[in-house]
């Protein structure tokens, strides 16, 4: 064994959870930091977010692909520019209904590639900055996924392969993501949340709404600016 | 309930298993193929098989995508251009030795494809033309992988989705296969299983080397020319 830190593959979308999820990857791990641009509406401002917070988090690994056949499938709000993004509408999402910003069976696109690239790197982890509770209302965000998943890598990656993917997040509560963020010191002020803009963060998408409840439950101020809040 | 035949996605590669799953698959259902070029060194020839056989079909739905940043990722002699596709030795590949041929947990990312355009397009099945058996030594390519997989869609799309995995070779001989094949009548002459090259199958890799063996067991001949048999 040598005495390196392992290897973590995060998935990094450059919003505030996975920002906070690589803090967290980073106390044990080189980090190996992996970005899609899959053709969402905000497409070009999430990834100018990875590469500052790749560059403040001095990453040894880094890459962004382009997964951005998600807009032949289309399907969602975030990859079909004929779909409006709505107004935030918390209720519904808590209810349990799937908005329309869900994208078919999207995360496991990128689980895909973090498990891909970190069987060549010889990765120990993949980390995903998934939030089940007080959050989006996606399937493809509660532990039993990726329970499932696991099991998938598992079955279809060579013998010698021991890769765990890790949602370090993912029954909290996204006020208290925003402490962690603050205790970790996670570069908050360079991520991006908003599905809708890429100047000035719009306010008012379910994203947007979830993140500015968070940091006022939380207590503290949102460093990014909004257009409206 | 429409009368119209439930939809099936196939993941058709253009190879011999795939055509003849796709033609298993069109005795109940209408065809949904889907064909990725990832950046494979056969990537042209084997687009055009997809589009030849998808064309003998009649198939009323189909996907071609773009997956290329597997090259980027790499670590397989199919999508590292430094690494040789080395003659065939089908006796490691019994021995369950993992080949240099095997792409890194590849199949996740054509079944997250099919599984995304199966949600969109209501489809009940994906139909897959993985063979443990007599074959290739692909971690992803046996049954348990696949019954993992079909727990990630459940838990991983819409509640109301209801897609299934079938891989209905994933058992059988590869002579057997070719036998199925004839009597279902799929367009085996316009099929491409060379990992080496675009023109003449080489006969001698890995994958030529499975199909040659396969005709001769059946006792029937390969449709397709060789450089070398």
């Amino acid at each position: 064994m040598s005495g390196e830190r392992p290897i973590a593959v995060v998935l990094l979308s450059g919003g505030m959870d996975s920002c906070v999820t690589a803090a967290v990857a980073a106390r044990d791990h080189r980090l190996a930091l992996l970005h899609s641009s899959y053709g969402q509406r905000t497409e070009a401002r999430e990834r100018r977010a990875f590469e500052e917070i790749a560059a403040h988090l001095q990453a040894p690994f880094r890459l962004w692909i382009r997964q951005r056949y998600m807009t032949q499938i289309g399907g969602s709000a975030l990859t079909d520019a004929s779909l409006a993004v709505p107004e935030a509408d918390l209720a519904a999402a808590a209810s349990g209904q799937i908005p329309i910003t869900y994208v078919p069976f999207r995360n496991a696109h990128f689980l895909s590639a973090a498990v891909s690239w970190g069987e060549v790197l010889g990765a120990r982890r993949i980390f995903v900055g998934a939030v089940e509770q007080d959050s989006s209302g996606y399937p493809d965000c509660r532990p039993q996924y990726y329970r499932a998943f696991n099991e998938v890598v598992r079955l279809g990656t060579r013998p010698e392969t021991r890769i765990e993917i890790c949602a370090p997040l993912v029954s909290m509560l996204k006020a208290d993501i925003v402490r962690r963020g603050r205790e970790l010191e996670a570069p908050l002020a360079l991520t991006w949340s908003c599905y809708r803009r890429e100047d000035l963060a719009c306010g008012t998408c379910d994203s947007c709404a979830l993140r500015l409840l968070a940091f006022e439950q939380a207590g503290v101020p949102d460093p990014i600016p909004y257009q409206k809040r």
